[in-house]
């Protein structure tokens, strides 16, 4: 069984059948009934979608939604670009890499444009969980070692190996007996400014102590952004100090852009790039294709022939010429459409009318971000910064019943996670703002 | 470095850039200076193909080929319908499963309506390996054990977790100290008739072992047609002492369809059909959205709750409407056209034709298969059965010349593996028939 108090944590269904209308509440059920029990929906009254266009999902009564939640249409979605190159190779040839073809080589050619010079070789996969996969055994083979090191609510995967060291997967999965968790580099919650040098000292601890238990060190693993520890942006440049203990101890630096990729973060195509570092891994997935399937593990190449020099990887689906046609359709788009400045522009805006409402909200104990990614931390003591998960899941609940979805990450849960496609607008700003002052005046009463 | 034997011993590129015309000896170098060096490329001449559609593809000089490798373009490349319904879907709507939505369930329901009624739940994923991945999870979970038992050239996925139990990678690829390998069942290479019993007591001896070893027996995990041991359909009904001993042992019987699924075999829609037996959880892919990454898991519901009563799930693409529309047309297609009617009369009228040859080429020492699935093996000595794994890299290579595409298989190499997309007709058994008869000849001057 399900612990009562995971479901009752999370922004889920909870088996409330009379808040739904009946033709939903038939297919929640037909649902129950078909699909494994895994499977959670989002709210307590699921929303039942039908349409997407930019930054807009439609549900089945024709309602109209925000969406500030979902990365993966980064460029909007159902791009009709992206849908047209998608149909169009569909319709062509797809086929896998073992056939030579244009597309895959000149899709890395431009890939390559976007990363350091050093990272110039590329692996396709299907999903970041792929892509996560195959880096770590990568930097196992490189490093001649074993242990990874991640952050306390880190996610990166539900692969058996990405699982072991996705600890935001709760206490059910249990953490690779080689790996070791370190905390975040929280400015908010550990009160420290200067969080580069704080963060590399977790990580020598944890090196130091693999060594103790005859563990030799691999790598790190980072979400650049720190997504699911609450989203971790500043200051610029503090990741410097972790890359350097990482190459200090032998160890590979591989930065999942899952999450910071493709030019959400404004400031830089990619997320270690505003930190200004070059990592020997990057892994790549969610927004790369706008939707279909496609992640991919670039790096050093002399880090990824410690693994291809011994080990073969073949991934059917991986680099296939539909994939490869999305994602040069992602390109085009953020390129075409200037996402990447427009993402620095409307997220600035976005964060200074969030802090704008900090007067009349107590509850906002900060508000961080990058671009169009957005921390909004919901506290019950402003002083004390004590977290308070249980309003940030009634905020997201009251922000569905307005038509505007997101969610929450962080340890405690209580911080809302404002995540939208890379269209989001300054009218969008409005709809936002306006939704989350009242409802956190509604709360407040 | 890779060994040379290793590259000697497979169907691949093997740096001979003077064997290319000008153009594509500067795309494979374009290639080799952006993608990883565990990418390989098919054939000494590699095929550059820009154009598929039913059984054939075209090359850049617009040459035709005749496709009798591939099984994800399963009800032919570029299907109409299963284009027109990925290109209608990923202009509607492409988001989460967390969100609720139609086709999901609609799909599962049809698909359930291919299964035994024990069969009842569906998880999906992307690709065959995370399917693997998660039924292997699923096992030691339901099972509490964690030994799990393969083939001896099973091949089962990519991931960390999939390539311990894929010995078909290769000896650079080590196996899970826990898991163990038994024989395949081939009454070829053993001279063994009554196959069933033989291969369920190569398994008790296995979990025997394991058990001298303190290790826990939590599953089979088997491919319904032993595609990479060398094609091994029969005789039809074999698989049920397999499954009784893995059940008197308290293991779940992972039934992996990523090859014989999806109504390739003509005799049943699933490989595990053919032999009347009921697994406990079924893997499958490749075929399964036509070249759209999807993939999925089904199972017995309390085997697939001892998984999620106690452990989370999301796999962030698995289950997105594009990939249940995709998979929505492939059903449809098999439906409509009849494919698995057609695929058993085909097949058996192209082995017929394939055993014709056999008077005259004495170095076909066996021809078998079920529906569009043949083994084809070739050997130095038909009385002796040794087998020729280099006469079948040359075969495969001058089929190629005649612009018919296959590969190898078997853990000797030996075995042609002809399995085609499955509009393969009548015509196409006279140009493949034709082709292996007139290399045959050639080879044996």
């Amino acid at each position: 069984m399900v612990t009562r108090s995971t479901i009752m944590d999370t922004n889920s269904f909870r088996d409330d059948y009379g808040a739904l209308s009946a033709s939903d509440s038939a297919l929640v059920r037909r649902r129950e009934a078909s699909l494994g029990g895994a499977y959670r929906l989002f709210y307590r009254r699921p929303v039942h979608l039908v349409r997407g266009q930019g930054q807009y999902l439609w549900d089945a009564d024709g309602v109209k939604y925000l969406d500030v939640y979902n990365n993966v249409a980064s460029v909007g979605h159902c791009h009709p670009h992206v849908v047209e190159a998608i149909a169009r190779q569909a319709a062509t040839l797809n086929t896998h890499t073992r056939y030579l073809s244009e597309i895959i080589v000149d899709y890395t050619e431009r890939l390559k444009k976007t990363l350091p010079a050093q990272i110039d070789r590329a692996m396709y996969m299907c999903t970041g969980s792929e892509a996560n996969d195959f880096a770590i055994r990568v930097a196992q083979q490189y490093s001649g070692g074993e242990g990874i090191i991640v952050s306390k609510e880190a996610y990166h995967g539900t692969s058996a190996l990405t699982s072991g060291v996705s600890p935001a997967l709760g206490s059910g999965q249990p953490i690779t007996a080689t790996a070791r968790l370190v905390d975040a580099p929280d400015r908010y919650r550990t009160g420290v400014d200067d969080i580069g040098p704080w963060f590399a000292q977790r990580i020598q601890e944890q090196i130091d102590d693999m060594a103790a238990h005859g563990v030799r060190f691999a790598g790190v693993l980072a979400d650049s952004i720190f997504s699911s520890d609450g989203v971790l942006p500043d200051p610029v440049g503090y990741l410097q100090d972790a890359v350097d203990v990482v190459h200090r101890n032998g160890g590979v630096f591989i930065a999942d852009e899952v999450q910071p990729g493709f030019a959400r973060t404004g400031d830089a195509f990619w997320g270690f790039a505003r930190h200004g570092v070059v990592p020997d891994l990057v892994t790549m997935g969610k927004p790369m294709g706008n939707g279909i399937p496609v992640s991919a593990v670039v790096g050093k190449s002399d880090v990824l022939a410690a693994f291809s020099d011994h080990l073969p990887y073949f991934n059917t689906f991986g680099g296939n010429p539909v994939a490869m046609a999305a994602a040069q359709g992602v390109l085009d788009v953020i390129e075409q459409e200037g996402l990447q400045e427009h993402a620095r522009v409307t997220g600035a805006a976005l964060r200074a009318e969030l802090a704008g409402l900090m007067d009349a909200h107590p509850s906002i104990g900060d508000v961080r971000g990058a671009g169009l990614f957005t921390g909004l931390e919901l506290v019950a003591d402003r002083g004390t910064r004590e977290p308070d998960g249980a309003l940030a899941l009634d905020v997201i609940e009251r922000l569905r019943d307005r038509h505007v979805l997101t969610s929450v990450a962080g340890p405690h849960g209580n911080v809302l996670k404002l995540r939208p496609p890379l269209p989001f607008d300054t009218s969008d700003i409005d709809w936002l703002v306006g939704a989350i002052d009242e409802v956190l005046t509604e709360v407040s009463r």
